[in-house]
């Protein structure tokens, strides 16, 4: 069972073409990954305070299908699909709420020290139950 | 009973200051005053169909108070003060979750006519909705 | 002479109803601010390292008489009307590069202390520096 | 010689961790390319107006290589990959003012009919400029 998260579009996430802005799609994405995150019991802020460590995106890959308009719905899925010490890769599908997919994206995500901006082990409690999810 | 919606902070409403960047609450009211047109039974993107009308910004006041952080909770309320054919006014209170009050707001709304972009009375329908709301 | 920056309205300032969105007028205002602090000599980057002080926008007045448009240029103005240890006003016009107002707002900024996050006098350099603009 | 565009870090491109959002490189990214095809000629707006086309994204990839920080200034470049009669390739890099390699992107660019949202062949006229920049 992936997990997912529903928002909506709203006026600032559209452009004078009508449709959704390109780049507000990782927007879409990471409070997607953020409140999968908190689904396993980690808040961002805190992980920052308690082991200097944050989540830094190092790379997207995304396709964009068809276009999101104001008022739409969106379920946005986050399914892991590697992890190790310091990084770990998941892809996200976005449909509207009536099941189009709009897009598909595949994100890599390091594992930051707070202080020197460099890949450092995720805190262990995170990777134990993270890789639950990998089977 | 003043109409409440409740979001959350991402990591793309916050700045290097390493709170809620200034503009952003307006992206907040904007959020809530869009749901509370949609607890009406108004999508605006029906508005602009139907109606040819759509909804304008015409002036904000708004007084920071104190900062919201990553992951903070928000609840905005949405009062209405005034209304006229072709314009609204209404009273926006950003709360965190916890109850202390972190922005307060006043926004004035004019009914536009998406040809023209003019003034022009906003559809009856909503009028007598909206109006139950001034009491 | 006023300060005056220009700019450029790109695709992720507007929004679905074809203009500019208007919580972007406040990120347009920031910027001319900004610049503004730069041409005296001041990057917002040092003052927080160097002063343990940064800039927090404490109140906003905006009124918007016209849109902007995709690929418009605008002109944003930043006048000191009034300035004190721990704050300062400012006005900013927004004009389009044809001269034509659409937008005029009162901005107040607080300067806070970075770790309380309080009130707290600017760097007497910067003060004498802005002072002279008030003449 | 690559077309290449200068541009700096707001308080509005940073997020709480201190450097610019990851999302925001996107909009760095596309006004670059607004402005490569005004170097050319084309207003994206007069686009739409004169020949019923836009350009839309249909995929991005891109690989962040080190952080961008409040008041850096941008140079992002725009060099055509390959060009089609409904499509083109770009790479884009994004420098430091310093000549530090913060990202590197592959962006594909869909020309789209404005009524029908389908891939169209782009204006003759537009297929000519570029054609020169392929050699």
């Amino acid at each position: 069972m992936a997990f997912s998260w529903t928002g909506r579009v709203y006026w600032e996430d559209t452009d004078a073409g009508g449709v959704v802005y390109h780049a507000r799609y990782l927007n879409f994405l990471e409070r997607a990954r953020s409140d999968w995150l908190r689904s396993h019991g980690f808040a961002q802020s805190e992980l920052k305070e308690r082991y200097q460590r944050f989540f830094a995106i190092s790379r997207v890959e995304i396709d964009f299908r068809h276009p999101a308009h104001l008022d739409d719905e969106l379920d946005i899925s986050v399914v892991l699909q590697s992890l190790g010490a310091a990084s770990l890769t998941v892809t996200q599908d976005i449909h509207r709420g009536d099941g189009k997919l709009l897009a598909a994206a595949r994100v890599r995500v390091a594992s930051l020290d707070t202080a020197a901006f460099r890949p450092a082990r995720a805190p262990e409690e995170i990777l134990k139950k993270l890789k639950t999810e990998l089977r």
